[in-house]
């Protein structure tokens, strides 16, 4: 029994995400879903590549359909993109979001152009190409139909690049950025372990965080309710957090908004 | 494999749902449970009625469970429906929920009250009835059991109907009403293409909704961020949404509102 | 094909149900995976404790994973429990999250100790063991891995209890408690049948709850829209509801608060 995993900025309060489930279980009955969530937030192609580079690692090998999709029905492509490793297949929207998730699977191999894929449901609707393009490729491949015979093969040169911030390494000093917030308030920063050197930063001391004071901890229950702590995230990447609050909100930090880091004095 | 597709507006914050799946995986342990959404409004029949119509012809034959039920615990009948075409089953209370899915296969051939079905759980609880009635009888006949001995059979005339709005349609002018609006503020209109002709609304130009100016476009890209347009949603609806934006907002429109669409002259 | 019920307070906003269930996929990919709810209210291990104690009995036997855990990477400890009866088997935090679920299946058999576990995922996140302990546990043991071997064994009298409030009963008059309070603003109580022999309250008559005026009645439907119920709620506790409404927010009641019932004069 093949796996589809699925992720969406779809949400779970109209039935979007349900119709598609239908379409795979009426294409291949066999295949299991596997919702990754359905919570990224509306167009946010950056935290849907993010979520979806990092939950795959965690999921078995198969067809991975990913849609976040603000430009549907303009020029953006559908793509299916075969990765180097594990035979990882990705199926979204060619604007990004399936860009990390290729990399951390040794980068695309191979892409095929689906918008015209003879998979596709027809009528296609202009607005909902999750259901009538994706969906539908995504249970084709899994049930075992040829990855060439999807869509239009093109070089994978030309598939569009995922645009990150990156950090501004000083000394005692670290620019970092605000990569993701999730529904807690926890700050992913563009910052891991490797970037510390130099910086002063030390797991267990006190540092600054927009001048603020933290401690850098390694979970949450090491700084008392309503403190601001650094750690190292589930991922491995550094991130911010209250402990039973959210650091989004005491720091008033958005996507992308620089977050200087400071030992403290 | 048989499958049970599941809608409900239970939502996802408590157990109710969770609780359905439980009972079904209990009795039908190959059965697969395909959920549509559990997002309807709280009570809100007609929009579960129609978002389930839309989607079942998506999802695979079956058995298809409905409980949207603001009448729990009172008189309204407990209902499985068979369809004339392709053997659906329709469960879940008789108050107009199940009519339009029934339509869309053709109307309903034969019906059963299941209120005292032989496969309803024991005690009965009056403010459960997905649990103990709806969830039981689904599961059992999507393991095969047959449909009369599911409850007792009555004339399918007798079912409660759904009433909905129709459109005025006028010279250069239709009188439109919102028939559902989802979470994202889209406004779908009692309006489909065939109701178009005399009206001078044509794909590519400009409209007048309630007064305000819209374009009739194909898809949200077709216009700028924050403006609002009229499109064939992709049921093939006539609807109104202000890309990234919300139009149910932008003109107050809630369900039944009047919307008046003219050509912009 | 053995089934795994999951309850959590992770919501479904983020990816960490999915991650979850990409585990589990992967670890015991014919595991059934059986979701009861992810909306506990965050840190709320009384709430998650009482809901899964009462699904549970609708679920088919099997492993029950639950993760509730406002002390992740603290010192509690990481557990698997056997219960007396069906061979149900808990995995989660031992805060007394599975407590609750032990005793309605018999009681607590036997225990061990998984912090340790060899199924758990390395490198281990200090701050999402549903991830890297529970997840895999709860996946090797549906798989058929031995219970004995998926810890340390310790005495179950060791186990964390849950505290509950109990109801004071006088002559005329209950002193009962909001145990829980569900998304619709449902008031469950700490009182049930049984509870009610000397108190005068009687099915079918008006009631004084803290003081406002309420009925007595079997369900929503029997009394008007707005107006508060007393009834008795699917799981046979006593419960408070406004019909169409939130008792919750009619009288100001959070969990704990002491809710006097008395029969009207």
């Amino acid at each position: 029994m093949g796996a589809v995993t699925f992720l969406s900025d779809y949400g779970l309060t109209d039935d979007f995400v349900g119709v598609c489930h239908a379409v795979i279980a009426r294409i291949a009955p066999e295949t299991r879903i596997l919702d990754l969530t359905h919570g990224v937030p509306r167009h946010d192609v950056r935290t849907g590549a993010l979520t979806l580079a990092r939950a795959l690692p965690y999921a078995p090998a198969g067809v991975h359909l990913a849609v976040v999709d603000p430009g549907v029905g303009a020029e953006r492509r559908a793509v299916a993109v075969r990765c180097r490793e594990e035979d990882r297949l990705l199926v979204g929207p060619d604007n990004g979001l399936l860009m990390p998730a290729a990399v951390a699977f040794g980068g695309p191999l191979e892409a095929v152009d689906v918008s015209r894929s003879v998979h596709r449901l027809e009528p296609l609707a202009a607005t909902f190409h999750g259901r009538d393009i994706f969906a539908p490729v995504a249970a084709h491949l899994s049930a075992g139909a040829p990855f060439a015979g999807a869509g239009d093969p093109f070089d994978v040169a030309n598939l569009t690049p995922l645009i990150l911030p990156t950090p501004v390494l000083g000394e005692g000093r670290i620019e970092a950025h605000a990569l993701a917030v999730d529904s807690f308030g926890n700050v992913q920063l563009d910052v891991t372990h490797e970037h510390l050197a130099g910086s002063g930063l030390k797991l267990g001391h006190a540092v600054r965080v927009q001048g603020a004071s933290a401690q850098f901890v390694r979970t949450f229950a090491d700084v008392g309710p309503g403190e601001l702590l650094l750690y190292e995230d589930a991922y491995r990447s550094l991130a911010l957090a209250v402990n039973r609050g959210s650091a989004a909100e005491r720091l008033a930090l958005g996507l992308d908004d620089t977050v200087v880091l400071e030992p403290a004095t």
